[in-house]
């Protein structure tokens, strides 16, 4: 069995399942083979829940890279920040063992575990997760060091990331609440036998490496030309061929995907990244 | 043909159809059949729009009952209404003939024109529109006299509502906005051909009227107890039988419709009304 597990909802205050799960499981208790575990159930940005907006100053979910942890920055996340790392980390020697972070999207994603790094823990969790849950997506985010992400999960020894979808900010779906809550079952039981052979999946699992980030077409003055196009609209990591329509112009055009191999689309216009003009992020297919 | 029509977009600020459509038609002028109408092409709330929020500081389409507009308050929508009320109204003396907004939902009501009267041009509209676009859905609000709403459209001697989704706040989705467009033009046709022969539409078409908002049920303490049955989950207008799955308590009790008659939800999850826990709205069919 691992150390001392943090598990978090509502580091983005309109992403109703985490709140939810987090909410229940500190009210009822966790599911009784999990009641051994050393289990952290926190809430992370309890203004920003209150405002049901994502965040009240700046995105809680980067303030976790050391450079923004020493700045000491008088926002209402930057303290939160400040807050949940002194209590369960501090970053780079936690004595926090493995925090795991729940999300919502508004893209049509599934269930999708994202992980950090691929060594042996984060390869054996992946595979064990769709092992008891085939309808799970492994998402791959190693492209830094572990610790040079700015996410809040990293403050752990280890971390990842439940991301599930398609819901709307503010919503609660239960379609989307139950692959959550199962998706936290799968990995905490993981948890709770890791180390015993048992957990140990020998055979590779099937996972997406994130690749990079498309922009919307902009005109001279910064405005959008175009939208998703409905053919890739909730495609999220089905394949996109060399051609494929990826925008619709508002003139009634069809722009087609200008790679030369075939991609995996994923996170397709979702809303928080609407800000930064970021239609959907590339993947390539693995195995892990 | 009418007199002066305007259509609206951005009364709410992160509902992009309306606004993209209104951005679009003023820049590219609007379809050549529609040239001779007498349109105004209006953007609402600036402010909302820019910091991609339903609203600033309360909801511009509850500020334009007689009550609201003569008391003068300090928020930016009140201001907003005002200015909207000296341009396009005043309201009960306007010389606008058909005001019409455009709005977007997180329920999956499709394309849907809400009316507020059932007199003969808003029977006449409503027909018009599902004849030449079976797929949309007439909802009728008139449980109360036109000008007691306080609805931006009733500015106008006559006021209608486009109201599409799903679509998450703050996303544009291709297929929604399409809808949106395909709806507008209907509109607006009809409008361009009113007083002709050739508009009148003597079937009677199905529509909708709303009944009463249903609540989540919540525990002592105000907090809810239940979400949204999957079954019930994007099945906007379609029927809800006595018995029929409503709630998923999150003991994992199915709370089922305690109503003796069929009724049609919709507005089923609707983002905007999660604030006031109202889970959806009924309505009963009925021919206009």
């Amino acid at each position: 069995m691992l150390g001392k597990v943090v598990l978090v909802g509502g580091t983005h205050g309109n992403e109703t399942s985490g709140i939810q799960l987090i909410n229940h499981w500190k009210q009822h208790g966790v599911p009784e083979h999990l009641a051994s575990l050393n289990l952290g159930l926190v809430i992370a940005n309890h203004s920003a829940i209150k405002d049901n907006v994502r965040f009240v100053d700046e995105d809680l979910n980067r303030q976790f890279t050391y450079q923004a942890l020493a700045e000491q920055k008088d926002t209402l996340e930057a303290k939160c920040a400040e807050q949940f790392n002194q209590e369960f980390g501090p970053k780079g020697s936690s004595t926090t063992e493995l925090v795991v972070d729940i999300h919502n999207t508004t893209s049509n994603m599934g269930a999708t575990l994202i992980i950090l790094e691929t060594d042996h823990f984060n390869t054996q969790l992946a595979r064990y997760v769709k092992h008891v849950m085939p309808e799970a997506i492994i998402l791959v985010e190693d492209e830094k060091p572990f610790e040079e992400h700015g996410y809040l999960c990293t403050v752990g020894k280890k971390g990842v990331m439940i991301e599930v979808g398609a819901q709307p900010q503010g919503v609660m779906r239960e379609d989307v609440y139950k692959l959550v809550e199962k998706m936290a079952i799968a990995i905490l039981t993981f948890c709770a036998h890791y180390n015993e052979n048992e957990s140990l999946v020998e055979t590779p699992c099937e996972a997406f490496r994130l690749g990079e980030t498309v922009s919307f077409p902009l005109d001279d003055k910064g405005e959008r030309t175009a939208m998703v196009h409905r053919d890739l609209q909730d495609n999220d990591f089905a394949p996109l061929l060399p051609g494929d329509p990826v925008f619709r112009a508002f003139n009634g055009e069809t722009i087609g995907w200008w790679g030369n191999e075939v991609t995996f689309p994923h996170f397709i216009n979702e809303a928080a990244y609407s800000k930064l003009h970021i239609a959907f992020a590339t993947a390539d297919k693995c195995e892990i």
